[in-house]
């Protein structure tokens, strides 16, 4: 069954939402941090943007979620769009190859991590965006409202500070990266702008939406253009071979399709051209992915064929 | 400029070509192997295969080169044929995030390579087809040849005794998986069938028709199916994941299509339900890829628009 | 020239000085802190301490200079003292078989440093000893004075703000440490001790001195016990096996007894039940040893037949 | 009790015959061996050889078991007598910090391995006493009846079968030097002699007439001179600071002697100028050495007082 243009995705939602509801197995919150732990692992939403800003949806599809290393997307297109290529002097884009916090890669290479999703190349990602605007955490929460409509959209402060309690291995990899000359800012003001960033709470509608600039070669829901044709397609090229941790070639292999997970549950997929999509279940596999999001993203690619391969 | 379906795909070749021509720094062929260091590194020939067959060519694209890792896809198509998932209880699906022929990932995952196209991971493959086939080299240029049209498809007995000769590093990737009982066949057998196929001499139009069954999704130039419609897409996304060694990320980011490249010089890349190409030109950069190949591939990508993306 | 007890020491000083001074090539000193870049790599002074507190020294062997990790034996030994093998939970006592600061093994191993002599396995020991004394520096000051009787040995305020300036991979390590649950007390406060604790200057006479507890096995100079005598010999086994950063094979290759050198250029060495030595010359080989200092004491043992082997 | 000279070692030796007898726990034997698997692991032998060539024993202490690594002291010290410094620019003498299969290290360091009694470094030493001897395995052997006055001692060629069964990883180390051109002799060669060594069958009284050599500081049996004093000292040093796997900072702080273990359950000890010691228990501890064996070394430098430090 290969979609035309002409319909709509509303029936493909529900038929996988139902699939869903009947698939045991659904892996395990985030422990670490208690706001994502006491979320139930049967929550379930998927949303489906088109290019002109129609959003059709199923489940828990209007819930906010945290949306955590989701936003490594909207950093790294925010930061790409003032910077340019000078981005990839100090951040790499290929896949790490090791489990997504590790130090070993960075400490073989001196300092510059593998890509922006990994944690430390989001640091790096997070840290010159601040430099460039004085206010990275700002400067994403506003695009995100924008793009999503929603003013709502907003920080979770008891997140945040959850992210903060926990933030030695991050602060460990900040320190780490300044010792190579590689993070400008210093490091207590860079985590907060980072685990204020991690701890934004956004629903499926709000953040395919927010993704859609991505199916549009870059250009905004205004009509403005963020990124050129050229770095739209970078960015979603990043985003198949290193969006999902140590699960990228899996993802790929599966879905065919760019994605950027989260541990709170969410991930977000483009079709270059046609649409955008966002899923949301908080129960995780052993590599920090959503494991109804994935299967649901996977039949959604069988149903539609829209994958890119 | 993007491309209409009417369009021919040769004055596009030619503005490459003329491109490259003038473009300098190609590189250093392979020093490793006599047959591969004495090609002259401004060789250049590129050629596009529809799905129908139609074939257009520019500069050396009927000249035969060693086809050397380029072979990896077909190897893998040929035994996921005939095993279907299994095997990947045997190889992974992952980017390396290495140096192509690193020891170090295979330790640390118990003998498991990362995927079918690092050199670890091809010789699991190799090594399956063989017990699966009794002659997986055989195999091979069987379906090259049948693919291509071209009986002269043909083993390179000098450059596989080279291989042969400097082949200390496979066999010890090879007897190290044997520890961990992911071999099945004797290692010097194992060896003698993998350096045949690495050897295997081909063009670009022999290497492009061969590839379009990816293209075709698993459809086989006689109409006969090798792979199914998932099969396809599946190996379409190891090819962009993990297809160029370490620079599979880059690769992705500037050509924006599943690709696979070998120690030769060649480069075979696939739109998926539109064409397949193979580029040729012998200097590599420091991470094993043809430099003038891959900048060609950018180019097409860019004055089409045929990207994934 | 097998030494016998009523030789004075004091003649194959003055021989090995003679022989130094005509040894080209120094080394480089340590250059990361100013103020021990500035120091002359010609510089060179050696004391040996004899059990009952009698000193022999040559050369500058009064000039103070900057102990850097020669302090990590006493900080070893006053927390052994003070926890016994406990310590041993929190850290390991094999050689670390990586350059000194290397962060790999730390995370292989989840955490707990490989032993006590590498940066990371110092901060542990330092962190524990903060927790049991509420000072850790002073206590160690103080105990360099006492065993010295040297009340000018101080911290040198200058050294600890260049540490403290460069001490980002400190800082990623004690971080890392603390996310696996290994570090007590808050990192800033940590890194504050540990500075200045590698800042502390005495003399090659003070530091022969203060080592010589533990060729008394394990008695102070006052007659009180710090060690017991089997933990004074196995503090002696530590700093034959990982005191000499990656380059402990070669030391006892070479000079065959206990020893911890410092990138002051500063090295203490022990013969059980027999003297101590220090010896001080700033220019550091490439595995941050110094020069002078290994051919010093390779040259004593040679003199001597003074080696545990 | 500090041991005078006019004391035998008998009574020491069934003192702690005795404590081992009655302490419950004795690891297991190796698995991948079907002749060490079978050996009961309750078994326990120990030898101690004066200078003069006095020998007492207890237990076992004249029952043959397979030497293993223990070999691998006599090969170095044979190849050092031939080879003389050369030898350490083809392997290091640093400890590994790695498992003792570990290919990590070996990669990092461009195929020289960190010291001769990590698999990769003997399989180093065989291939260079082969080259100047033709028959590396031959030469030990005679040594090691010479030593022993044991013409008993032998190959069996039942392990031999065995280990080369089972040799796949040794295979892989092999050919992996070979590709940096650290080896000389070809592979399949070279580990026939390597495993012929391993299997040499030899009691604790044999084994430790045979280490009497480095006691002696270099002289043999027969008064002749095998290493030069200084090369018999750096043999010492490296036993103590590699000579027991992963686990040689914890076998200097609990034993403090040059040790040297084989996972047939023999280890054999240095006190120099002294004595030599062999212990025999099949039991290993998860690191590869006798549970049993370091037990009774711990225990007889703790009631002799024979320790280095």
């Amino acid at each position: 069954m290969i979609m035309t243009s002409s319909l709509s995705f509303q029936p493909v939602l529900e038929r996988i939402a139902e699939e869903i509801e009947h698939t045991p197995g659904r892996g395990r919150p985030a422990d670490y941090i208690p706001a994502l732990a006491a979320r139930d692992p049967r929550s379930f939403g998927m949303a489906v943007a088109e290019l002109d800003g129609t959003v059709y949806g199923v489940g828990e599809w209007r819930e906010p979620f945290s949306a955590q290393s989701v936003t490594k997307v909207f950093t790294l297109a925010l930061d790409l769009a003032r910077e340019g290529d000078e981005l990839w002097e100090h951040v790499g884009r290929e896949p790490s190859g090791n489990p997504f916090n590790s130090l070993v890669q960075l400490e073989y290479e001196s300092g510059i991590p593998r890509n922006p999703f990994i944690n430390a190349g989001a640091l790096v990602v997070t840290d010159r965006l601040q430099t460039r605007t004085g206010d990275a955490a700002g400067t994403l929460l506003e695009f995100l409202r924008d793009e999503s409509g929603n003013p709502e959209v907003d920080f979770d402060a008891e997140v945040a500070a959850s992210e903060a309690a926990h933030g030695d291995r991050n602060a460990a990899l900040a320190h780490f990266m300044a010792s190579y000359g590689n993070i400008d800012n210093a490091v207590p003001l860079l985590l907060d702008q980072y685990f204020r960033q991690c701890s934004i709470r956004a629903s499926c509608a709000d953040l395919a939406l927010a993704t859609a600039f991505l199916a549009r070669h870059g250009v905004r829901a205004d009509g403005s253009r963020l990124l050129s044709r050229s770095q739209a397609k970078q960015v979603n090229a990043v985003m198949l071979t290193c969006g999902t941790y140590d699960a990228a070639g899996d993802f790929a292999y599966r879905v065919g399709l760019p994605g950027k997970s989260g541990v709170g549950g969410g991930i977000v997929a483009v079709v270059p051209g046609r649409c955008t999509l966002c899923v949301w279940s908080p129960g995780l596999d052993d590599r920090g992915n959503s494991v109804a999001g994935v299967a649901a993203l996977d039949r959604f690619t069988t149903l539609t064929g829209l994958s890119v391969f």
